[in-house]
């Protein structure tokens, strides 16, 4: 397992890690199999989606604050219930197939982290599973 | 890993593809492991539901809709926003377990494509690594 | 694969099942891989939040039942339809890191049976893969 550290700079916000997770692939050495990407925080998740057009981030981050707003008569004292919310929607944890070597994604797709209670320092977890 | 092309004719919809993700874990002769269901676009997902009526699909498709309208003042050019967020909400890729070369799954569930800027052609990718 | 067995008490509730996990993964005997949880129901899911506040489920509950709403003009006959759109939102299944024979968390997080359609007698399925 490898970890990485990103730090965010913005209430919420998606950040590419897509790079991340390919270092991991390569420094593993693994031929076939899957690779786990997990985030260990209950206020962040990590999502897969394009990474061409940075305005699409920014309508996901817009319509995700609008369907789970910050404010809502939460009993949780600290005050991000919203971001625990959001982190359960998207999810902590990914799963992406290896071979020969290399992550197997779609042309348009990258590996994103998904900031939710920020600006914090994150943990980025990943392992690839050697698949027989 | 195997490659199913599916083609949609709508442009929100489920389709099993049950009987795909069971074919590759038949090719692979894996006894035992986790079968790894990933889609690598951005404006689709998978997920696993009920199968037995289609009105369950239809339903979530119509509360998909709702919750992520297809116009809100998006950023994002080619107007398919809302798809994207969709695909993140749901998400492209998934875990099944394998045991004695059978994928386990609940007695309703099946796994689906869900298609949220069709109708196009898709791919689904299918893997099933040897856990040990 | 372990099977466990957990009662719900309520409609929509959060049950922490990461005793349950730990469990699993200690009687697996696997040092180094990926432990998949899986719910094999399609009005329930799995995820990982905070167990530290219980203020912080019943958040997420009354949330999730804002955005998915019990009755909207559904078509599925059995009127659960709210629960089936709200488990393909969170999930039935997670993946989850296991290093030197322990699961790979953060501090805060532990594994949620959540609970869309009960009470019910829910089935939860674990299966540890050696990574190689």
């Amino acid at each position: 397992m490898k970890e990485y550290i990103v730090k965010t700079s913005s209430r919420t916000e998606m950040i590419d890690i897509g790079h991340l997770v390919e270092d991991a692939v390569r420094y593993s050495g693994v031929e076939n199999g899957v690779c786990t990407v997990f985030v260990p925080h209950t206020t962040a998740a990590v999502t897969i989606n394009e990474n061409a057009d940075p305005s699409v981030r920014r309508d996901l981050m817009m319509e995700l604050n609008k369907i789970v707003p910050y404010t809502d008569n939460y009993a949780h004292r600290e005050g991000n219930s919203a971001a625990h919310i959001k982190s359960t929607l998207v999810g902590c944890s990914l799963s992406v197939i290896v071979q020969s070597g290399k992550l197997q994604m779609g042309t348009w797709q990258s590996v994103f982290l998904c900031e939710f209670d920020g600006p914090r320092s994150r943990k980025v977890w990943v392992y690839i599973g050697a698949g027989g």
